[in-house]
């Protein structure tokens, strides 16, 4: 049995639309931040029962399509036979909303390839991940992350910019509405994709934000970095509402912290918004503003749920 | 003394991005609905005294540097150098939230020329709104009105599409908001303009929705006038969103109200949500509908304010 942990993401530059469907290719590179506050542990076993078995928070549950596509990876890879049984636990503080399938795919890629006796790369193992969830192929690193677009299945992986973060980023998880998605990230994306007459602006915009968000990293820039991930979230929600027919992924509670995101920084501190296909919106602000900006936040809405989060480390095996 | 009424109009195709500031031309060509419950009844006289004067709602107010240049155009096609005593009032129901320029410059466009003598077209009178705002050179006609964006001065000007509409149109302006707009319309689409990475494909959609939205209107199909009115405004919209910084003219309640307009839809009712530079929805419906969708958005958002509107006449002289 081999026992893997992967910590979930922020995508300051969005990956958003694919190119590839089957392959999981995205139109453009993304780029995030682990977090340190949520992360999937996930056990693999490869044994002689008859089918795939996956057991979630200790139920039993119909193996995904996606799951089983990880899976099939790596037998192929292994030249085995064998079923899996998958168990894994998501451990996240109460009504964080921050729940996805970064950490789930990045763990069960490292846990499925050991399990099958297989030495991956990092490398490897993010193209495993990334064709369970693209987000996933991310959530092997730790601190920030570039996942490139690549034009194949091999060149389409992700790798570190820098795992260690020695300067003082903060993300404030808000969890405004606990209520199922209507629209899920995949369908979102791919009707952004198919009718949205902005969409190829989008993916320019998205691979020049690359760039630019690397340099501000580069340069500690906490402002810069949380002006670049504001503007580019926004340009990708900006392609729901150019949908057709148009959606989009905010709730009102969503303008509401955004207005106020506005007003903090009309005080004179950094605090910036990003969002993804979902109506909880991230902060990213100083670690020195954080208790300010959820007083703030508080005083004007009183009854919402924060999570501080800080840079998190990439995946890794919990069994030897 | 010259007094002229008209009416404010809601673009079905958006006016948005001035390709000649100063000119007042426009990107994109643009389609409204004139409506019947708010018009600008406006006087002009011409006189010996020093200065122009503007009475607004019987307080004397700033000449603003829009009223001066439709004030000067005027005397140069008269050959007069006499100064304009200019009121102005604004009737509206209560709170409805559809004061506009648009009503405005159509009013002043009428009376201001015929206070100088001129026999303007009513090409000519809308080429003279249009120097005051945009919008208004669609208000010089009733119903459904296509300003063609042109080239020059001459060739951009507005002209009715049916002036007279025979299929039971009704729009519902809803109030969320009496505050002031923090970004102007003229502020916001300037920024979308400069800074958005989808204004030229906002530009190309607009133009490909007014042989649509035309069609569409033909075929008296108030599904399908609302249906792309609806994606015609977020599609403006999405342009504020990508932004650099980005904005919004939604408020959270504007949020809240598209959501029932999606909920209703599901109902079968046709109900369409659009929306200008600010956080107030106007809602496209058949008649028949109104009180339907009315008890439903009070069931859910009790304080809201309503206003029925029909299609509404073009700008008239009201002294001979």
């Amino acid at each position: 049995m081999s026992l893997a942990r992967a910590y979930t993401n922020i995508a300051l530059v969005k990956y958003w639309g694919k190119r590839d469907v089957a392959q999981m290719l995205p139109y453009n590179s993304s780029l995030s931040l682990t977090l340190d506050k949520f992360y999937t542990e996930t056990s693999v076993e490869f044994t002689d029962q008859a089918e795939d078995q996956f057991i979630f928070e200790g139920q039993q549950q119909p193996v995904s399509a996606k799951l089983m596509r990880v899976l099939d990876d790596v037998r192929q890879l292994a030249g085995s036979q064998q079923k899996a049984q998958v168990k894994s636990h998501n451990h996240v503080p109460t009504s964080a909303g921050l729940a996805s399938s970064a950490s789930a795919f990045a763990a069960l890629a490292v846990a499925a390839s050991h399990a099958a006796g297989l030495e991956l790369s990092r490398r490897e193992l993010s193209i495993l991940a990334r064709h369970g969830s693209g987000s996933a192929s991310r959530s092997l690193y730790g601190g920030f992350v570039l996942w490139h677009a690549g034009t194949d299945d091999q060149s389409s992986f992700a790798e570190p910019l820098s795992e260690q973060v020695d300067f003082p980023i903060a993300v404030i998880a808000v969890l405004v509405n606990q209520q199922q998605k209507s629209i899920l990230s995949g369908a979102g994306m791919q009707a952004a994709v198919t009718s949205s007459p902005y969409y190829s602006a989008w993916v320019k915009t998205a691979e020049a934000d690359i760039s630019r968000m690397s340099a501000a990293i580069a340069d500690q820039d906490i402002a810069q970095i949380g002006k670049l991930a504001e503007t580019n979230a926004m340009r990708m929600h900006a392609t729901t509402l150019s949908a057709n027919p148009p959606f989009t992924y905010f709730a009102p509670e969503t303008l509401q912290i955004w207005e106020l995101v506005r007003q903090i920084r009309t005080k004179g501190l950094n605090c910036y918004l990003t969002l993804d296909a979902g109506p909880n919106p991230k902060l990213i602000c100083h670690m020195q503003d954080v208790s300010k900006i959820v007083e703030i936040l508080n005083a004007e809405i009183p009854n919402l749920t924060y999570t501080l989060c800080q840079p998190g480390p990439g995946a890794k095996l919990m069994t030897q």
